[in-house]
């Protein structure tokens, strides 16, 4: 089993396709890797979560995941990061599809990975305010490591706010910004640490509360609410990445949400709803709202992939440092 | 007057705002005077038109050319584009705000700053396809230049194609495109390169036929349609750009419009559509809408001249060439 570890990977030319690590097998990714392996610009070169990892250099078949966790299908092991860490030099994307843990976690990860000597590219699917600021706060060191990061780069984060940035540039001065997302999932527990984070977020309860909270526990404050959670106020890093990209100081912008857990159809249709005031004085606002047949992952894995293209053209011109997903445009992966 | 000319300008440094040249006078370039003018990182440097120019590098007012032509405030010439180009070096961006001429007439222009040894950033606001895929074609020669140029960069072409480009990150397979646009004036004759240019796109006439009416047919045709212009598949740039960023190819890219000649009032809301295929299988749609409220200048300038910033950010890294607006983030200007 070692051997998979030590095979030293081909760097990709231009035509060949990237290989990417994705940290972290739950809903997203595992759409990761179900979009991956339709890609031909890059491929699912490893997979890693708390059961496991499994590495190849030639693309991990996504069928092989169905039903299965990496550990399932590669080497079982609790440290599985390290593994990848340890073999970061074969890969030329990470993607962080870890949206739900504490705020240290990934500052930790991107440093292993920068000491490691990886030089690349780098995209979270971050949610909070708090977590973004913390690896723009390592922008030094991840510019002198030569890797190219995006942070923010989902979807609130990351598709909504980049429409944002945007839609600004029609007005002289942006009142504010107002994200209202949908989410349908017809069984919660197949996005049980975002559910969590969600349920963190709701008055009584906080990020510790929710997550010592057992299984019945959270599907007992589910039945309590007939499975719908009203989110107000969220604490999603759309705020401090309109602010840093000069567009709108962070109190402006508002995230909230309304989460169906037993209906894969959206209780309302995601809007990002930006107000602002013209030159000639009108105030007026523009609108960016997501298509409900259009799933979380869909929304969030897509863009993510479209910020790691986004991030190899930086890098190719030798760019480095710590990216917001308001500053630049994610690149359509073929 | 020659004094005006000769001026050197210095260059901006971090603190200074950046000095801009607007190429044309029209209701663009009318409005990007306004604009600038409550901008401080970059200024109103000169205006150009058929009547003449004026060049100014502490920034002109835009309050001089209140009910004003720059022959009338600046020196008069019938050929003041060949005054702006000679004084080239002393201006850091050129913003062409003339989309309604005929295709060869912009990559002319271009040609001139670039022998004269103009080495900045050039944003353009054309529609047409056709000129827009000739300013591609020019890329060598912009590139050797150094200059870093961002074409199709207004409305639609422009934000609309943008918003796309990003739009597209969610699925895998873009199926169509769909920009709808509503325009209202409250008064013909403030854009009547515009309105000429509308008048092309219907059915029975050309652009060879519109640019030969005179002020009184122009208004005879809006009487006769109630000054409501429909007008279908016209040939916008949307096109030609997303199929260059790779995103759908141009025949799944359709343009239409609305416009009322007599009413500020949009007579339909400026709506993007595209529809794709997700990983999952699902067909959707997301939409982005601009507020009625929002003037086609407000809508044009405002993204012209945050990818006028993009390109500075762009210059400074030694990047150049020719850039499409689905390809670039327009970067919100204070």
């Amino acid at each position: 089993m070692e051997q998979i570890q030590v095979m030293k990977l081909k760097k990709p030319d231009r035509n060949e396709a990237a290989n990417i690590a994705v940290l972290g097998a739950g809903g997203l990714g595992m759409a990761a890797a179900k979009i991956l392996g339709q890609k031909k610009e890059m491929r699912l070169a490893a997979i890693a979560d708390k059961t496991g990892y499994i590495i190849d250099h030639n693309g991990i078949d996504p069928e092989l995941l169905e039903n299965k966790k990496p550990g399932d299908i590669g080497i079982r092991t609790d440290d599985a990061i390290t593994c990848i860490v340890e073999n970061c030099r074969e890969f030329d994307g990470i993607f962080l599809a870890l949206p739900n843990l504490t705020n240290n976690f990934i500052p930790e990860v991107v440093s292993m990975f920068a000491k490691a000597g990886f030089k690349g590219v780098m995209v979270d699917a971050m949610k909070r305010s708090q977590a973004v600021e913390m690896i723009f706060g390592m922008d030094d060191m991840i510019k002198n490591a030569s890797i190219t990061y995006i942070t923010g780069a989902g979807a609130t984060p990351g598709l909504l706010t980049c429409a944002a940035a945007i839609a600004a540039n029609s007005f002289m001065e942006v009142t504010n910004v107002d994200i209202n997302f949908g989410v349908g999932v017809s069984n919660w527990e197949s996005y049980r640490a975002t559910i969590r984070e969600d349920i963190a977020h709701l008055e009584g309860f906080n990020l510790e509360k929710a997550a010592n909270m057992t299984c019945a526990q959270i599907k007992n404050e589910l039945d309590k609410r007939r499975g719908i959670l009203q989110l107000y106020n969220m604490e999603h890093a759309d705020d401090v990445l309109l602010e840093r990209a000069g567009i709108v100081s962070r109190e402006k912008v508002t995230v909230s949400g309304v989460v169906d857990t037993r209906n894969p159809r959206k209780p309302v249709s995601t809007t990002m709803t930006l107000t602002g005031k013209t030159f000639d004085g009108a105030f007026s606002s523009h609108r960016f709202i997501l298509g409900d047949e259009t799933t979380m992952a869909a929304n969030v894995v897509g863009p993510a992939l479209g910020w790691m293209k986004a991030g190899f053209e930086l890098h190719k011109r030798g760019i480095y440092g710590v990216f917001g997903s308001a500053e630049l445009m994610p690149r359509f992966v073929k």
